[in-house]
């Protein structure tokens, strides 16, 4: 019956640098719609990161550790499909904040789709109030002085503190 | 465990005027991701549709039967959020073939998630063969005597001939 | 100074068929950066109405009456930017919730300019909460018997409840 | 010899109620790339239109008239790519005003494509002062008393004058 | 009465690397709808400008100059919703292009909503003929030796021939 | 006669770093539709390329040689306006994959046309396989260590993994 188990796997990639509100808006939807959940952050050596590898898995352990039983997280590098295909998943979930994210996420989809057609990409919807909210526009704002208060877990903004005061 | 049972009920409507390879696509693409898919034909009183809810229920027959196991067919009107309460459902399934759409189906799941938020709209894309197929081209062309062979099963192709002989 | 006057008034042009809370938000933004504003309703004979000339400005002054000293209602005919000249307006504001939204009204700011270049067109964003929020979609749910609580104000849902009962 | 003449004819197709200076925008632009190009009417049962097609026909006439000498009109019903095959055209040429156009547009050439590979459709951008000018909008201004100067052809101007006496 | 005269003041920010016809399209639209207006340039220490901050404001100067009473000039750094609330200000103007512009226009007015709700932001249109025009195109133009005349004003263009002298 | 000549000829720019499957696929659309058409690379001296000019000049003689009889290759630096009028072209050529892609090409397009008003842009659409197809997308995949196989034609495969072995 592995084949009936492993058609309940998602994963749920990103770079999470750092990870928002909004990401967890998205597992939490997850995890109410897949039996099991893999957040996987993607080792991407070419950027300079805002928080290392080690800082975003342990910030992403802390929000989602004991507020869902069915979430595990992960690292990857190299093709997405590859490692979606070495964990048995059925699904990547990407989740949709504008018009602009939903085309290139769907050539992403399509292409990864052609590399592994076992693979089907699902696209969910944050909540309207995070819409607007990514790492990017974080590091921005945190970058310029402003505060992200509302926009990042509590740990992520004491987090941001910390690397200002340095 | 009822609530586990249910998390895995996912809901696919449409009008199906008529059913076309498109639908039939992402049909199959639920069929994998899901435990369980209630394809339902939306019963809209107010148009005029080609073909009766019954001719497109037999149409629908056909073409899944004893090709999906986890597929059910049924009909409903009212609110779609509503129907999918009942029917205990985790998930709404659209298929999204371009930009457009998209931005429309955004607003309905908004909307849909404001009227229950138990009920997640999933996005699941077509194969990009499929991705200018819909009901409404499906009829124009019928309509102008073109071909419509390869973007609907066979059996529609027969039942619009029918129709066109009369 | 007559010119100086009447730079500060706007026009909010639209059918509020029903006023919708989203409408309201948008006046609500319009009565800051304006010194006076006046919601006209566009009396379109061509379409069937849920609601009356007079049952929607009805509606309207009871939401807007004594909640914002500088908006006055009005109606209008013909060409908006015919009525905004004889109002001696100088801008003409439009809400826009989405990209497909903004295109049409890109077109059609784009044409009034061209029919008179003395009124501007300017466009502002409702909260996010009312993104997907339109008369259309109002009217839809409660067709369908959907409760649209917290999409409009308390008088238009009660008007609406009476238009069911009837 | 006849393949390689062939392949420089291409179709403007359209209703044409009434034709715009966008349209006769991109007639000229075709006239100058195309050897020879044919203006087909679009004689659409369904619709009420505000011109007769011999009216649309006249109108047509009288603007391209000793304007362009590798221009001729015809009217045609039935599928797109049928009339072109017919007329051993290469291509159809569709003249793209906005994102939104574009989109349906694409859609139509991916489906006219489906329907015969051998007639390529292209697109082409009027002047930026024809952007917003659609058939629709001339009709729109029209029947709300505004004036249509600089959007259409004197000889459509004095046509519309003629139908509002009547 | 200090709140009612902040109430018709607004910030135009941008780089303005270099100012082009687009923006003072803008501007002059600006000048006419608001009592004030601050035209701010945005000291961005990342990347590197084609033209200095003083180069920068020189242009902008030069062409401001005497034209329009109500435009101040200013530069400013950090968020810009701090700046704009030190002002006083009551309104951010963004102008609008295109589509793509507009997502990403209206992202950021939603985070400066969210940062600093007290001030508003509103979208204004630049005449057709700026529509493609951006300090981005005209810097690139300029790099591979093509003449952007018409595009920014004549100061920008003898700035533009000294650079390239040099 | 040469301005009848001249008319036919179609210039078909690019980076192609590398040349895909999509490219050719457009390449021979245009084969089809214009007498003569110039594949122009264009020598971008500023980003670092995956292939030498020379190497993607190989690349594409390998593909195009003796398959198209009416096409050239050639490369280009400078202003594309100024090559496409140095070579007689009366059209430049652009394949649109998505939706995002077209605004920016529309936006250099109508840029092209003020530059040089007697060179017109023409649209065409590739394969629906090819919609999620790039240059930039191939060059990832192959940086992560995926397969190209049906991406890029056999050639551009074979040099791919020639560099991956270095």
């Amino acid at each position: 019956m592995r084949k009936a188990l492993s058609r309940k796997l998602a994963i749920y990639p990103g770079t999470f640098d750092p990870v928002t509100n909004g990401h967890i808006d998205i597992i939490e939807r997850c995890s109410k719609l897949f039996s099991q959940v893999i957040v996987a952050i993607l080792i991407n050596t070419d950027k300079a990161p805002l928080f290392s590898v080690d800082e975003r898995l342990t910030m992403l352990r802390s929000v989602t550790w004991k507020r869902f039983r069915n979430i595990t997280l992960d690292t990857f590098d190299g093709l997405l499909v590859d490692y979606a295909m070495r964990k048995k998943a059925s699904a990547i979930v990407r989740g949709i904040r504008a018009i602009s994210d939903y085309e290139y996420e769907l050539q992403m989809a399509l292409m990864n789709r052609r590399l592994e057609p076992r693979i089907e990409t699902v696209f969910m919807m944050p909540a309207e109030a995070y819409s607007y909210v990514s790492s990017k526009l974080v590091r921005e704002i945190f970058m310029l002085g402003g505060s992200v208060k509302g926009l990042v877990p509590v740990v992520v903004e004491q987090k941001l503190r910390d690397k200002r005061a340095l």
